[in-house]
């Protein structure tokens, strides 16, 4: 049974004038121990990174850059077919500009998680996880990288020795394979069902598939989705349904620390 | 007489699939002593960025984030009514994607040089170099600012006790007033005779306006563009010029130590 | 009196994933009679547009280009400095794309109406205005050009013989001298008395200023903004009030040919 | 034996301060009867569009859109995967932006051929071609659609009465199938050597492959490259061999009709 957990989420998705989520960032900030910020090319501005990088900092929260395909259109859920060296440099550029803004408000960039397509093709890609983890591991050899468990990107994170976070994808459903499938639902799950599914895999380690299978299932993080609608909800689920058994919740570099 | 001068030149202006220069990135980069990076706003994306600031590190060059106007169809140089908060989040994002380049490349980064009207508008704008001067001493006390003389970019930094090069143009008209001013000329200046307005310009500190006139000028770099026909000779020709005259070329980090 | 009046909304000001409004665009257009769809510079992508402009078709309003200055993250809202060629070019290019997805759906194109600060740059820019409407009139003499009562715009159109509607704003507050001023209110005015306003100011010709002064008001059409909180409540007010008051709504087109 | 065929360049396909080709704009329209003008997604801008538009009227070219993916960064030559819905929205966006451009220069647009990658997956993706032909056909029942002969692009437009025009590709070499392959030359072909493979191909219907095999090749118009290094040179060789041979190039709107 795990004891200390990061809870991860998708933070300034919107763009100029534009905002994805009508959850407010100051209450999901509160509820988070990780946010991903987009960095500009899926989503996210310099004004939008700029804020949500100082409340990152007022709430104690581990700071993580967001990159995406560069696609504002698709919101960096179209595939772009293009080289590793490319992607790579897109992430880097990404990266350095979320660092940037935590320097400015006094807060280290913790880890990358790539976004949407650019986060599934790496977990099939064993070339392009490789060449991501290679270079962020030359410029910062203590980034954590976040990836599914069932994905090229934690095996060679692995191999490479360099810290890597799985997750636990609370607002999305399982396959028997361990990966995330995209199902209709005729109803969508209550914060309550969200976080029970949630505790049980910290303390059980299974999750129950869309065939109604359970399977194993280990993580350093729960992710859920800023857009999915009653995001603060279900934040505040989650941590009360964890904080009440006795599992922590922490930024991912203290999970780690603590394995 | 100056006995020691920074070489500066904006590199990597192109985007996608075009380019800018005709002149070969890595012979100017043989040339200057200090590089200014379109970082993607109005010029440059991630791969010419990786290039080009690989070569600045293969060259010794100090390595300048060279931010713009988010602008791409007129090249950053249209003005843009906006804040100066938001132009200031817009220079952070640019320079520390600059800045992650370097980190990969094992180059510190020297110098931050607005581009064009963003250059021109913080020249005149007091509101906007001093936010902007602000913002980045906060970040790193040590990042030198580039920037006319007669600016009120200048003015804000000197009394915000901030690391500031005054820059003389080798490639472009003064007015009595020390400002840059455009003209239709007959002929275009030869190499050599920039060189010895240049090589005038360090040694007696002065410079011939539009109207003939001599004027005092004091600065700390010397500045030629890339995209000038024939930049690489002009680059080839005030290098000789300096050099044979015992007037050393090092980045501008180096000439303010020495100041 | 006023027998007859347009009544005008911008539509489809989204962006990829991203929504301006809450109102949905279909309620919306069950309201007005002329719609100004976004169309990809300030806000709008191909797929708004086709959606948007279909809707237009369904329920018999009157098509507008609504075109902006290069400006996503701005929202078109800032003023951009460059030629009136060059804005031109821009205005073309996205009345094309609008009359395109007219032409896809069986409806023809009847106005332009330039967004935000291109059109307040428009007002008072005579060159502008007259270099705009030369090259709509050459393309399309019976444009509609829309614009405010006092402007350049107006005055240039009408000289020009080009036809012209202008505008009385129901959601914005006016100046003694007739023009749209931006006050922080107390109270946001509900929708009857914006409604009670736009009647008086068909029956009367009237409206009151800021400072609580009666100036006359002339205008063939009257604009509410879908991202004004109540939108549609707002437009189901203004369209009671006046059918009630036997003010037929009718697109722009059909009340300039009853003048 | 071919006695008339058209004579296709794609042109406009800078962006903003960039441009693609050293070939200047008017020698290339002088020599060819059919321009694909670069619309804005992958490259051209509305005053590029202006101004080569406006070239096109000038010399009698036949006036095509060359829409592309929405890709600056990787100039439409990267496929990115959406719905064929979206990406027709993206297509009869461009259409419309260039067909505009048309009116102002009294031209008529007479053709659509998707740019690069865009191209590539409609010649193998079936549903796109379908869903790209159905709609133009919808809008423009006389709009001619380009594409290569061993296509789904050419089956689905014959099938659906769609006009077609098959391309050869002057700069490209051919696999055994009639696909166009990309190898590494030792030497680059010569304008005289371009020009007598186009000229063979129009009299004797055969193309000599990258094996060295002929096959058997159908067309209506040649295709050759602004971008290719002497393009202009290569325009004049292949317009001397075939007006030398008795064979008229024109329109493909003119070749059609003689067909």
């Amino acid at each position: 049974m795990r004891k200390i957990i990061d809870l991860n989420c998708d933070m300034g998705e919107g763009f100029g004038h534009w905002v994805l989520s009508e959850a407010p960032d100051e209450e999901l900030m509160a509820l988070i121990s990780s946010a991903n910020i987009a960095a500009g090319f899926h989503a996210g501005d310099p004004n939008s990174m700029d804020r949500v990088i100082k409340l990152a900092q007022d709430y104690g929260v581990g700071l993580g850059a967001h990159p995406g395909y560069r696609d504002l259109q698709g919101f960096g859920r179209r595939y772009i077919k293009t080289t590793p060296e490319e992607l790579v440099n897109d992430i880097i550029y990404q990266v350095g500009a979320v660092r940037e803004f935590g320097r400015r408000h006094g807060i280290r960039l913790q880890h990358v998680k790539p976004h949407g397509a650019l986060y599934m093709e790496a977990a099939v890609n064993e070339e392009l996880s490789r060449h991501m983890i290679e270079s962020l591991a030359a410029i910062s050899g203590d980034l954590l990288i976040f990836c599914m468990g069932a994905s090229k990107t934690y095996e060679v994170a692995k191999r490479l020795g360099q810290p890597v976070i799985r997750e636990f994808y609370a607002d999305r459903d399982y396959g028997d394979d361990g990966s995330i499938v995209f199902t209709r639902r005729v109803a969508r799950p209550s914060p309550e069902e969200i976080a029970q599914k949630c505790l049980r895999a910290c303390v059980e380690g299974k999750v129950t598939t869309v065939t109604g299978k359970d399977i194993d299932i280990e993580f350093e993080s729960i992710c859920f989705h800023s857009d999915t609608p009653g995001a603060v909800d279900i934040g505040r689920a989650i941590r009360a349904a964890l904080t009440e058994n006795g599992i922590n919740i922490a930024p991912a570099s203290a999970v780690l620390e603590t394995a």
